[in-house]
């Protein structure tokens, strides 16, 4: 677990989030997962809604998941986003979804910063910064994270 | 019906929008009305993709519904979009959900025209001119809409 | 106020609930209502969850909302429901939406208990007296929802 | 291409699909892929509605995509499911999204046949038999695809 920063989100299964079946339809991890990353970017200093205004995207390019439960509704999931590598043009982020301490999704996503006309660029300086202070720091992120 | 112009869409009820109860959620029907509303301002000639490019907004700034019968998976509903007058600066909208020629769900939505600056504002010429030659030959239109 | 019941939701708005005008897509406050619709069943002593697992269902028969402002990705918004009556056959609840201590939104849905069957039926005794006991003690429930 | 099943689909971007970077949103396209499924199982003669009558459902166990370019509000897009061989325990279907002949989205998802007590079952024999069937002609099934 070394130099590894999660970030953690709680999420009530909502009503609209429930499928036929009677569980949560598998699209809507995405949008959990990305409330987790909403969170870490936050935890790190560079929120996304800041990386937006300034201008910066973080497109998805690739993603995955593997369900091994199904959540229902009303369920309180813990959503855990984890990032292994100070990210240099693409960032790369694992999650865990776990329901009642039981691991039920694990996932990722791939990531590329990228500007407002549609270009791949580098992360902007504060946002590399953010990134190595928060990997300079990782113990107690880590700490915090696996508390 | 007279000066009504009208539009269809046929949607087919995906199983990401429905929920535990076994039906298509409520708030689908809105993404479905919308479906609809854009055939609708295609076919009098001003595409919202265009105005949005042109840098005109139509947000919804009310809207309603009533749920006579459920859908389910893979129902293949009838949407239909009905304007009553020419819009000035405000556009109110009808619709019908019919399944099978039952008629399930009823609705409308109130919209403005506001710039990307978020101001309200008038219809551009082009699109008010649109709007009245529609009107113009609704006998065509309407002929077709009962059809 | 009499009499009235309410119950709170915070709600943090999703990327994934944005649409291309930057803001959040109308559609998905419906969902947020739920949220806020879940919270008082589940103050009142009849959680949804359970009521579901009972066979009783609330479907929706109407709804409406109206936007005064837009809300926009990562706002925090907090979401009120509010019934007024002791429900008999239906249930109707209003919604407000709060951005920053500003209204954004209000709205309604009207609810009616209905079997797995699709019949519609009267609440089941215990869910009766508990809205009555939640409405005897509105006291206090008023209070902590006008804090 | 030998024995490929393929199923094709087409949909259009709706605005509800759309999030705050102007593009559809990632998770929309785990929807889009289910709308090729459901034409593929409809086309071997098991649709997936008559399956969740009879008590068989499909979770998905497993899904990736990779996205190459963005969609963009009503963009008419060719969603194409892809099935390998003959389905045993799991049925692995593959996807690719084009748009305007360009393709901008691969994708897989992998399912498990179930019963609605959430057993791991096979596929009742009549489905079975469809794929098999489905496969045994592939020879017209390839040729339309490739249409």
């Amino acid at each position: 677990m070394w130099g590894m920063i999660t970030a953690r989100a709680e999420i009530r299964v909502r009503y609209a989030e429930t499928d036929a079946m009677g569980v949560a339809y598998h699209a809507n991890y995405l949008a959990w997962f990305e409330v987790a990353r909403t969170v870490m970017l936050e935890q790190i200093g560079v929120p996304y809604k800041q990386l937006d205004t300034e201008g910066f995207l973080l497109p998805v390019l690739e993603m995955g998941a593997r369900y091994l439960e199904p959540a229902r509704y009303d369920d309180l999931l813990l959503i855990t986003a984890c990032l292994e590598e100070i990210p240099k043009v693409r960032i790369r982020l694992g999650y865990t979804v776990h329901n009642q301490g039981r691991l039920i999704t694990t996932g990722h996503t791939l990531h590329a910063f990228m500007s407002r006309a549609g270009l791949a660029i580098k992360p902007p300086l504060h946002v590399q910064q953010a990134f190595a202070r928060a990997f300079a720091c990782h113990g107690t992120a880590g700490a915090d994270a696996l508390r």
